[in-house]
């Protein structure tokens, strides 16, 4: 009987997650998926998440329940109104509105928590720095210090019977990279859901940073997009 | 007009907590106190919280929610029993079943998510590595390598516009020297509640490794502890 590594994966229901889970279970991990309802206007991602767990028959899907609009200040989770179609410099030039404070610091100290119970020394998650260059929390400095300091919180790690890892297999790569890796593992990319901004039909709008970014990284792969967008 | 400098204090409604608030009035902070509701059997606290919050009337007291029960491994959330009687070689010699992982990361990544909408520059977390050496997340090399994450991790700290310094007042003291700085500050240590397995009067057991470690510090700081006990 052979027992395989765990790994706790954040899994958001977007087409970055969705990869980065695709690359954890090629490592040959097994995969505890971890979401958060915290608020976010685009809600639908979860459903996407619970889809993609279960398309992947997944150890187990833990969806903890955070209330990030307490603390607010980011249009993905307050009335702000989220920009649409604006270019790549406009995109690069600065931090977005639809950034959230600290969110992938609560994000990784949730699996962080998760991966100290389990006892799993490794941790995924689908940031990348190259897309999404305005996101502070989406650095290799960042995810490095945050290692650290986790290797320095845990009662594992002070032990000495844990060294944990921070994956971001997708940190480097362009949002076209991102996709091809994908499709060479399988991924179903139209489970995933990477919309802003969603109507009430639940259809991605097309038009915000996210949306730009993931089709103009389906054209560069030369890949149609398998999701329905709103009026397409 | 003076405007104050503004601070999140983590505030659980224990003595440190209550005590390293304190502190942050006397330097002249304005209070943002933060709570957590997270599944501890010890909800009573969380009424304390309240009292010290509405005593000292802080700008601002906010409780979260957040369910720490779903990932589970702790006396604390779980239904283990917290350990009774424990003499101090016990207490020191591994970290104890009341520990909670990652607590003090989660803890602090909410307030640094708040610091950075608030444009506070500062929080204070009532930590103590001397009393508490069990736990990890108490000791100042982790703290060192929060602030570094956490500088790395914003918006504000990324812009340059700010540098998050986590004030940890009590974390070289011994629990007589905590009581005997409150004490000067004017704390109403009546308020406050250390229990970690309270009655279902709310009254504290007197027995388990906080509520000796409390009565050790009364006792050694040569000061009657206002705290109605079990029995007592």
């Amino acid at each position: 009987m052979t027992s395989k590594k765990r790994t706790v994966v954040l899994l958001s229901g977007g087409l970055d997650s969705a990869t980065a889970l695709a690359v954890a279970l090629a490592e040959g991990f097994e995969v505890y998926a971890m979401s958060f309802r915290y608020g976010q206007r685009h809600a639908v991602e979860l459903e996407s998440a619970r889809r993609i767990a279960e398309a992947y028959a997944l150890e187990k899907h833990l969806v903890v329940d955070i209330d990030l609009r307490a603390i607010g200040g980011s249009a993905l989770t307050d009335q702000i109104e989220v920009p649409k179609r604006r270019s790549s410099l406009e995109m690069s030039s600065a931090i977005p509105v639809t950034y959230v404070p600290a969110r992938n610091t609560i994000f990784l100290s949730f699996a962080l928590a998760w991966a100290e119970r389990l006892s799993a020394q490794d941790i995924f998650i689908g940031v990348n720095a190259l897309d999404y260059s305005g996101y502070p929390d989406c650095r290799p400095e960042y995810i490095e210090a945050f290692e650290n300091m986790a290797n320095l919180a845990t009662r594992e790690g002070v032990e000495g019977r844990m060294r944990l890892k921070i994956n971001t297999p997708l940190i480097a790569m362009t949002k076209a990279e991102i996709i091809k890796t994908g499709i060479k593992l399988g991924v179903d990319y139209s489970l995933t859901h990477s919309c802003y901004d969603p109507g009430v039909d639940g259809l991605a709008c097309g038009r915000c940073d996210s949306c730009l970014l993931r089709l103009r990284g389906f054209a560069e792969a030369g890949t149609a997009d398998p999701l329905r967008y709103a009026g397409g």
